[in-house]
């Protein structure tokens, strides 16, 4: 009865034009909602976020050398003809074509990164119980669509090492940023205190980072930026006893750079103090000095960090950045077997078609990812004995991002392959033409990395090799620039820029 | 040991300059801290925020007309020089010189309005105990000091009214606005989901305000600008369903104001159908609609408000602005019997000085607050029993702000006084002629108050009469901008009014 009334209430959503319910509100979820032609589509972004993040400014962000929202997007805003709710997709009715989205406005992580399933260890019949009791309480309803595009990303991957999760900081979304630029402060203003001794402030303003990625360099660079910039006139007392690593497992740091450039990094780094430790493995994060146990969750003024060939030192703050793991809604959601029509399906390869076949998404065994075709459309393997089972393709169901794999390809998980991704897309589905095309391709437009001081590293795409320094930060400047989407963020980011280098950064907390 | 320790520790902030303790960083504590001359005196100002709140701004940044951090003013920047430890003071001893100091970098509520005493309810042992703790934790620390000032203003009075503490948003703080804003746009989201009836539609966008003071006016304001310019482009179908209703207990509105500005303020108001309720009185504000019973704390949508003359009514959120209540600092650590030498304070009056008297500081009946003398120093009573109790004057501790009131003056307790009595203080000491001037003396210099569509009223100083309408807006606005006291806020304040003009305001929340 309530159910038959939400859906009644939904009705009043469909219009003539199609609708595409987009799940996910990152780099392939935000662009392809906005490519989408009004006209044609009533585009509809189902996400627990309300905003998009920038995500190459949020390092910027977490020091403050930017303002948090500069590295926001709204989603709804006066002029996109986006629709949205607030909520996670919980389940998808292929046969039905229609989600069940939980509602999530009041969603406390709603702006930190995803670190670990929502439902952990939770039986599928607890599961099952807490759905029914959601359902009388109205959190959760469906939503019918013609096309589902699919771009839920990762979480964060820690790989099970214990405190991580509870204790580390991410670096995903604006509210992890927050956290950082929160806590970097309090570990100084801390050690400004008299009732703090010089050991204390040795550990609370010893900050790790684990992750060689671009990710963890750029905030490395940055932290290092705020600390001889700002924090060092502010704290002249205190800088002495400042010290940042990164932590990697690998033998080199950005990996995705060729070896002059990786090595320019390192011999800034070490020019500048920042000491990169490759081939070590952090085994633990807890609360509380190395020599110290801590009974209650907020009575310790910094952790400690195990690492396997350093053994446990305090620190004021672990920032981890490193690793991706696939979102719980691929396993819960998409997964397990579906019945599914065959005209929504159509069959590949040589293989006869009862008709009655039971479908599973395809998964990529080595990453966990969802499998499309070259159009980015959901790929089915039949649930059978035989060894060579059917493949299929799912009609008006599109996977990208993070959480998908384009089949015979081995395209990185960043941002540039999700946006381009999106782009593709939203043409293909405004001109119709998808059957047509030959398919998406990848174009590497190369990868930045800002480190520092100004200075940037530039690897083109394909092997045109790179530049490196100021010349590089100002092409990395202006590539964020007429990149980073809205008007409003195109004016208040240089005057963001220009206003910390004049005055310096703003150190205040709330 | 541990205290003998931190002592020592302190001797290492000591100057040859004389040591001035400001006690607060509101509008007396922080403009007294930046009007001291460093080559005379080492300012240190104690506070548990670590920044100044350009109050007047507070309204806009509730509502996105401006960013959070164009309303704060950071202590510690690279150019002033004021040392600051981030605490609350706990207790003074005026013998020695010297105030006990309890650390509050992580302090949650830091950035939010005082509402309850923060040891409410402990007993006098259990306070002591748990100093006890806190000073073998390190928590607390000693400060000594030259010259002491305090400034620690004044905590949001709800009257004891059943759940205004716990639920009603305030607007003392940026971490107010803060909260504020996220609510209005989760309320919007909220009512947007397909789950959401419109009774409860109704509920979630019945927006209360409760005080027709300059603040509860100007939020109203404010507020209606956001969904008349914003939300109601972003949510079309749902701005049917808000409301703004301003409540007071007295007969009219902005008191300060003149018949003519506030009956102006109101048919404003009126046409733009805010409801300005006066005689009303507020009995409870409870989670949950009129009709429910609400268990745990985060299992409703909305809340009921009770008016005694109108009933229960579901709302979405209410803004307390009314009435001030004295810091508890100083029921705590002033107003006990202090043991003063004699060569700390004057006498005042025809009394002869037994010299072995016991003092306690001047209390204001009405009010509460703290007696000063003209030169904004602190009075003293004897404890005696006789009727006419001597009565003098402490040397080297002012009191100014909320918390203070001057003998023989009726001064509103208003930034514009608190101000005034601080740059004031400040000349004074830099020129040391605290006892050849004539003592402290408010100039009235009007009030403002912004009523929305770019209208404000501003009422001149005396009886010099008041100005409304589009030209008042142009002062308000131009006055902010050059008391906006950072270069940061003056050249970002009018790009965030540009560029919210032009883009409209951000509706993300994180």
């Amino acid at each position: 009865m309530a159910l038959l009334q939400r859906f009644l209430r939904l009705i009043a959503f469909q219009t003539e034009r199609e609708r595409v319910v987009i799940l996910g509100s990152g780099w392939a979820g935000y662009t392809v909602a906005r490519g989408l032609d009004p006209k044609k589509y009533q585009a509809v972004v189902v996400s627990p976020r309300s905003y998009f993040a920038f995500t190459p400014l949020l390092a910027s962000t977490s020091v403050g050398t930017l303002e948090f929202r500069t590295a926001m997007e709204p989603i709804r805003t006066r002029r996109t003809h986006v629709d949205f709710f607030q909520g996670w997709a919980d389940q998808v009715d292929f046969k039905n074509k229609k989600i069940t989205i939980e509602e999530a406005v009041e969603e406390r992580a709603q702006s930190t990164a995803g670190v670990e399933e929502r439902d952990a260890g939770e039986s599928k019949e607890h599961r099952h119980e807490r759905r029914e009791v959601e359902v009388q309480k109205g959190k959760l309803f469906d939503l019918t669509y013609d096309k589902l595009i699919v771009t839920v990303g990762c979480y964060s991957q820690t790989f099970g090492t214990p405190g991580v999760k509870e204790h580390a900081m991410f670096l995903k979304d604006v509210g992890d940023a927050r956290k950082i630029r929160n806590r970097i402060l309090a570990c100084f203003e801390t050690a400004a205190l008299p009732t703090t001794t010089d050991e204390q402030r040795k550990q609370l303003l010893n900050f790790a980072i684990v992750g060689g990625g671009p990710t963890g360099i750029e905030f490395s660079a940055e932290l290092h930026d705020i600390i001889t910039e700002d924090l060092a006139r502010i704290y002249p007392e205190l800088v002495k006893f400042s010290k940042i690593t990164v932590y990697d497992v690998a033998k080199k740091v950005l990996p995705m750079f060729d070896e002059k450039l990786a090595q320019y990094a390192m011999d800034t780094f070490a020019r500048e103090g920042i000491d990169i430790k490759t081939d070590h493995h952090v085994e633990e994060l807890r609360p509380g000095a190395p020599d110290e146990n801590v009974s209650s969750k907020d009575d310790h003024l910094v952790y400690t960090l195990k690492v396997k060939e350093g053994g446990a030192l305090g620190v004021g703050m672990v920032v981890w950045s490193t690793g991706l793991m696939q979102n719980p809604f691929v396993a819960n959601a998409l997964s397990h077997v579906h019945e599914i029509p065959n005209d929504f399906r159509r069959l590949e390869g040589p293989s006869n078609d009862p008709g009655n076949l039971h479908w599973c998404v395809k998964i990529d065994e080595k990453t966990g990812s969802v499998v499309t075709d070259t159009r980015l459309r959901l790929k089915l393997v039949a649930d059978t004995k035989e060894d060579t089972k059917p493949e299929a393709i799912l009609d008006d169901v599109f996977v990208l991002g993070d959480c998908a794999i384009m089949e015979g390809t081995q395209y990185p998980a960043t941002a540039q392959v999700a946006a381009q991704k999106a782009s593709w897309l939203a043409k293909r589905l405004n001109k119709g033409d998808i059957e047509k095309t030959s398919g998406f391709a990848w174009r590497n437009m190369g990868v930045m990395a800002y480190i520092g001081n100004w200075n940037a590293l530039l690897q083109g795409g394909g092997n045109t090799g790179g530049i490196s320094g100021r010349l590089a930060w100002i092409v990395w400047r202006g590539a964020y620039l007429t990149k980073s989407v809205s008007w409003r963020n195109k004016i208040l980011i240089p005057v963001y820029w220009a206003i910390n280098w004049l005055f310096g950064r703003d150190v205040s907390r709330f």
